[in-house]
């Protein structure tokens, strides 16, 4: 098993998502660490299915597999307005699985262009255009990831104990990840010498996936309580924070796993510089500030059983909204595939996108 | 099952602690909710456990469990000398169940004294003025929680939307609670609207046993995840925040369950009161300040394993602090039986000792 993930040095990676025979193959994330089970998609409903469950997770994976999705939904036995009618059909089937993460919508944009530019030409020259953009999608986010981490990692300093939350690792992504790329390289160039991975209920994707990907990469860690991250800072326990990111509005401001927020607040009060790391199509400039995104909330059944075990008492009820929103003033930078964005962000993410 | 917990109005209180027929019953919280099972411990040796296992668990619960746990140390055939080495050997047992809660040395310094003052007399003699004083600490626990709730439910306004973290509840103490006596009551004047119950993970106190008394109690209330308070905080969804606390220092910092001190730095930045509701015998004028707390490391497994499911992949391990330190200047108000001190902590906290 530990084979199946790479030194995040090379460019050969491991990834959740692979295209085979005519198919999508994701890594069905609910059963790890326990089990490592492939899904096989064969229909876009498959697609939107794995992304909802979160079989598929991570705003950058998400967009992946989505623009998988729309090759799906193309048969190429499809006539001329059939053709149109059913991939808008799938274009809001996937828009609607999610609403927090930009990505999906970054990709299934995309993919409506390769549409139009192709759709005179028949179906079968429609799914081989979306299928050849699909797999761009997908090496480009391998590509963000390494250049990501290498910009990343020079924000470290030798012996750092790193803090990250939720999972923004190769299985949130389609490379080495975006958090974990970066935590990873640093370690490889011996600057890391412990990471804290909040455990991040009520999914757990740090317990599950984080420490699953740091445990094969060979990095030393341990997992907390997402409680414990006051502690553990008062104690001077953490020199630095990078997390990934499911949307970054204009001004900086960062949609990201519920809890982000929290570790914010308390690496600003205890002085340790908190890092987002995200590729830019987590970047939506088309929103001024935090407020306007939307925030998805699942059901409270996440929060109330764990694995089919009940843990409130019959009756309970819980809210559970998935991600928060952390204000651009608690990030010391957003590191992305063109380097480090600092204060003012709304001038320097503009900046990051006209570098082309 | 409703029945077991009364309105908290009444002197007829729920207590997770009972002395019966020369025995200690404990209700074995482990278990809740899904199960209501008394303990009979007849032995210090069985309290002892139940201490560490976090079957009867709150800091004045813990303190009163102590008190009846000395009474069942001393039997009434024992001679002289037998009868001191056997209450010494019984005192450290229990003072080395736990380190953070200060009620359970408070307790069991009382307890010494009462042995001093009988122990010339003879075991028996010996065990019934013990047994005498342990059914007083239970006593005044229940009046001092109905005392506190009252000065504590003075602090709320009409439709308060309050927060409270791990348990501080009739299950913690001899009574009718701490925090939640307070909140139960403010309740019952009208002036809670809605609760906001943490999860308080790993060992879920907020999720299985507040959950458990404030269904029972007909307060509403919804369980979040620990890391949800700062969502809901910059939604301006808390007006207030209750919570329990194990030691206080003469400062006033508080040492309360781990994810306590997060809950006051986020109500800090937002302006919401944070105030913490114990009894006096919480208060520790003999240290200076939070910093000298011991704080209490338990077992890795409660953070990689719930119920005998593993949440981590094998190998992975975890650093699991029991409790946090909230410093003094975060906190609004500290609630007693005697009143509501406020800062400067190291003056209103003596004279609340001063009020007798």
């Amino acid at each position: 098993m530990r084979r199946t993930m790479p030194d995040p040095g090379t460019l050969e990676v491991f990834s959740p998502i692979r295209w085979q025979d005519g198919k999508l193959l994701l890594l069905e994330q609910t059963l790890l660490p326990a089990e490592e089970r492939w899904l096989s998609c064969s229909r876009p409903e498959d697609v939107a299915d794995a992304i909802r469950r979160l079989a598929v997770r991570g705003a950058p994976a998400i967009g992946v597999a989505a623009a998988f999705g729309l090759v799906l939904g193309v048969e190429p036995s499809q006539g001329g307005k059939d053709l149109a009618s059913a991939f808008d059909a799938t274009y809001e089937l996937l828009l609607r699985t999610r609403p927090t993460a930009v990505n999906l919508r970054w990709a299934l944009e995309q993919g409506r262009q390769v549409f139009a530019a192709h759709a005179a030409s028949g179906a079968q020259a429609v799914r081989e255009a979306l299928l050849a953009w699909a797999l761009a999608v997908h090496r480009e986010d391998i590509e963000a990831n390494q250049r990501m981490a290498a910009h990343g990692a020079e924000l470290f300093a030798a012996g750092d104990r790193v803090l990250t939350h939720c999972n923004a690792g190769a299985l949130a992504t389609g490379g080495v990840g975006t958090a974990i790329g970066v935590i990873a390289t640093a370690w490889r160039q011996g600057k890391v010498s412990h990471v804290w991975v909040d455990e991040t209920r009520p999914l757990l994707q740090g317990a599950r996936l984080t420490a699953w990907e740091l445990d094969r990469l060979g990095v030393p860690f341990q997992v907390v309580t997402d409680s414990s991250v006051g502690a553990l800072m008062s104690r001077n326990l953490v020199d630095r924070v990078v997390v990934g990111a499911d949307r970054i509005t204009a001004n900086g401001d960062t949609a990201n796993k519920i809890g982000t927020y929290t570790v914010a607040v308390l690496a600003a009060r205890h002085g340790v510089p908190f890092y987002v790391a995200a590729p830019r199509s987590t970047i939506d400039l088309s929103l001024a500030d935090g407020r306007s995104i939307p925030i998805e909330e699942r059901s409270p059944e996440e929060v109330l059983t764990l694995k089919g075990v009940r843990l409130a008492p019959e009756g309970a009820r819980a809210l559970n909204f998935a991600f928060d929103v952390t204000p651009h003033e608690l990030i010391a930078g957003i590191i992305t595939e063109v380097g480090v964005a600092q204060a003012p962000y709304t001038e320097t993410l503009r900046r990051q996108f006209e570098a082309g």
